[in-house]
């Protein structure tokens, strides 16, 4: 293990103070200092406010090896972040006539004047090393404070990016030599946290706590390994840690280093040469979409059908109409047949049905608000799962996707055969 | 003007520090904030680490009225906001009975068993008060520290922001009385941001930049409009400014105080007892899952298609192959016969089709990627539109869904023969 460095983001804006608008700056940051072994471990928000910029840069430099503040550095009225970083540090502001002639030079590409109004963004902290914006037109800050780092640049994403690797990630190799961080997130579905916790928690002790996260999402679970390795190779012990946990989840572990579940089954069905189609009642087309969203998708998905009234499901899913008398809608049989439905209607290798109770009305004492049928028919029979899922409308609904794809990914891989009837 | 009260939002979670998410949860809370009159100042985000967790509420509560903390009060042992925030008081944790029966009920409604590690959710920071939540199992906190107030909620988004509305709204109503702000939303579709700020920016100087919000989204633009008012009545001042928006706004107004445009286009369609169903390519059941995110959807769409291959169009939809090959899947023609395809499968009064090449790959030099057309099928014939839309695949998707319901809402208010044709 190395030594790992630590930072904060703080982005200043009073945009990101509103109900829209979120700091996404950090995103670029936390990536780049990665690159470096430099692990991010507090993020903040500012308006345009000298003061606060101040104060929360006085409180970072206190407890991090590196602040890295964005925005806030333009020519107009409510660009403050210079005179907070500079009332933080106790310095005053001089003008740079190298940053001034950065910014001429910009205004000269663009084939316009500089305006007066433009000067200010040669005002730098003293003891400042001026960062030169290949991207726009106003120059970053790196200062040094004691053996800490304050790294100051614009809030517009494609320069700062740009600034990030161009002068701080080099700064950075030079003068923290040593680590970087490597991450593989392992991919669950058809699980629940707290079972994957239980599972897993003997790990933490080998591998370190600090290395290991779980993010839940409704269906999904995410594990994220990461570990401090040399610059050069030393990927051996995330290796390790891969192989110790996939020991452990076995089946659950539907992918790796994957963005969604969704991509994963794409995937694993492309691979196979197998196409699918969708019938569903409750997700009201939320699977599709989700599918859909991933470039490519048209490869493996042929279409689907949302029948969000009996008539669909009889006219375009041949559900028949004695089933859904006898049993209702939201039913085993009613599921099966959706499932077998869709592939039969759209000629696809795999069809997947679901139908269920989305809430917040429409439950019965039998049948309550949360209650989901879901199939999926393949080359071998349909299979077939229930749960009352809870959490509300819009959580039932994407825990219902996950299931059916969940169900999918088993059966696809002859791994769910207790599932099966018909 | 009424004194208003200041806040911060803490996040807590160490996925929340990495490469992949953000806190959205602190937009939730500031929106919660905004309907009390207390304004967002700052926004932190720290890692599941008690002594960080610590430190932040140490220091947010020596200069904000509120610090509202959102995640971390799980089960699992990387839950240690608890610990975080009594270490911050330096007050000690025990259990609350009333927390633990909720949790019990909770687990019972789930027809489960309460694990014991669900046990460690009821333990509660020293004289703080427990806060149901009725949708999911970890109770949240209110703690009164002097004068000010430390509100501690778990971090899945529906949970809290139930818990804000039920209860840390009428609580600060309370403790807090006088003013709130005065919020309207006007929600306008089938026109871009830059075209709405040309004819509004004269009413700047009349009601005040700072109450004025324009929100862009690919398809929507939002008119936020706002005012500080007396808790009883006064709100006066907010109808003059929605009433001068309206004069300037005209058709191009699709709702007000609306959560999104495809509640707007349900609710009017409900009223005129009318009856819809999709056909979407592109969009790959994006627009019907958007519209049966809306709790009762299902009184007005009755279903949907999702043709992602020309089989799906022409079997499910009835296009005729002849049109498919002269004119190829996304053109205008291709379109209209969606459109009344789908109104004719499904038997309803509307029908809406869309196709498009959402991109990455699958432009041509004729037909390049963006290109979308969309059609509104209805008792008085077909309504064709179509655009590139920039900004990749899923800016298009959502672009695509915004178009086509904003035609709908036009024709059927009878705002838009100059489309129609058939």
């Amino acid at each position: 293990m190395v030594d790992r460095r630590s930072a904060a983001c703080l982005a200043v804006g009073s945009e990101l103070l509103g109900e829209r608008w979120l700091d996404t700056n950090s995103l670029l940051v936390t990536r780049s200092l990665a690159r470096c072994g430099v692990v991010v471990v507090e993020k903040r928000v500012v308006g345009d406010d000298a003061g606060a910029i101040a104060r929360a840069v006085t409180e970072l430099l206190r407890h991090v090896d590196l602040v890295v503040v964005t925005g806030g550095l333009g020519p107009t009225a409510d660009d403050v972040t210079r005179d907070g970083v500079a009332m933080a540090l106790g310095r005053g502001l001089g003008h740079s006539c190298e940053a001034e002639q950065w910014i001429r030079e910009r205004y000269a590409a663009l084939k316009r004047e500089m305006p007066p109004l433009a000067q200010v963004m040669a005002s730098m902290v003293d003891g400042a090393r001026a960062v030169h914006n290949s991207k726009g037109s106003a120059p970053g800050m790196v200062i040094e404070v004691g053996e800490r780092l304050l790294v100051v640049f614009p809030g517009v994403p494609w320069e700062m990016e740009a600034m990030l690797e161009r002068d701080l990630e080099p700064e950075l190799a030079r003068r923290w030599p040593g680590g970087r961080r490597a991450v593989r997130t392992l991919l669950l579905s058809g699980v629940i946290e707290s079972e994957i916790e239980a599972r897993v928690s003997h790990l933490y002790d080998r591998f370190g706590r600090e290395n290991i996260t779980i993010l839940a999402s409704p269906g999904v679970v995410r594990l994220v390994l990461s570990c401090t390795v040399a610059r050069e190779g030393g990927a051996g012990e995330l290796k390790a840690m891969e192989a110790a946990f996939r020991s452990v989840l076995g089946e659950d572990l539907a992918a790796v280093d994957r963005d969604s579940l969704e991509e994963a089954v794409l995937d694993q069905l492309r691979r196979a040469g197998a196409t699918l189609a969708t019938a569903e009642s409750c997700t009201g087309g939320l699977l599709s979409a989700r599918l859909t969203e991933v470039a490519g998708a048209s490869d493996v998905l042929l279409g689907g059908i949302v029948c969000y009234s009996n008539r669909a499901k009889e006219e375009l899913l041949g559900v028949p109409h004695e089933l859904l008398v006898a049993h209702g809608a939201v039913s085993e049989e009613v599921a099966r047949a959706m499932a077998g439905g869709a592939r039969e209607r759209l000629g696809t290798d795999w069809g997947v049905g679901i139908t269920g109770i989305a809430g917040p009305a429409g439950g019965t004492a039998d049948k309550p608000v949360g209650l989901v049928h879901w199939a999926v028919a393949g080359p071998g029979g349909v299979w077939h799962r229930e749960r009352v899922f809870a959490g509300g409308r819009a959580a039932t609904r994407q825990w219902s996707a996950n299931a059916a794809l969940d169900l999918l990914r088993r059966v696809h891989q002859g791994l769910d055969q207790g599932a099966r009837a018909t």
